[in-house]
């Protein structure tokens, strides 16, 4: 049911955690399933995204998804991390089940918020 | 959002895990988000359980309850743990929001499936 990469960012998830002080801060709900998120980025003065930690009461794909997409997003700029969509996010893990896509949008929307709470403040 | 129980039970889930040569094992899955569970029961001569490990893909409310289910059921007979309701787990730990109460089925319908396949067993 789930790829190997899923397996593997679900059980060993990527940079799980907050960061004090971020530079922008995020947190969406899931509408569906009532799931929510916190997105951390840290962006240094050249726009460049240089930290990401995320916390999810979300299921395995919603872990999964986040722990890909903040290793994504990391060394971007802003620019490049609006383009890391949720697809591109399930294509970097070869797939998801269709009734776990929307738990994908979770981190999609939680980068977008993190991204406009740092725009907001600059 | 989150009674202080879940988040405990979330963040330091008990019982997590797989028992080889279970006496009886449930698998399940939640039709409304897709998610699924598998629940190992230990069950010794007298009819007691005596150990009860789970692991699911589920959102934060599936390990809570499940976390805690495993803690309820640990040192009930059989007929004592049927009545480990969802109901039952749910008050265990202070409440859940509406929206995530489905998730709370998946431990008590896992917890059923591992009974029925240790009394085919015997
Ligand atoms: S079911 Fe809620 S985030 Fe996946």
């Amino acid at each position: 049911m789930y790829s190997e990469k899923v397996m593997d960012h679900f059980q060993n998830p990527r940079n799980v955690g907050e960061i004090e002080g971020a530079s922008g801060v995020g947190t969406v709900g899931n509408a569906k399933c009532g799931d929510i998120m916190r997105m951390y980025l840290d962006i240094d003065e050249n726009g460049i995204i240089h930290d990401c930690k995320f916390k999810t009461f979300g299921c395995g794909a919603a872990v999964a998804t986040s722990s890909m997409a903040t290793e994504l997003v990391k060394g971007k700029t802003i620019q490049e991390a609006l383009q890391v969509t949720n697809k591109a996010v399930m294509e970097a893990l070869d797939g998801l089940p269709p009734v776990k896509v929307h738990c994908s949008l979770l981190a999609e929307e939680a980068i977008h918020a993190a991204l406009w709470d740092y725009a907001e403040k600059h």
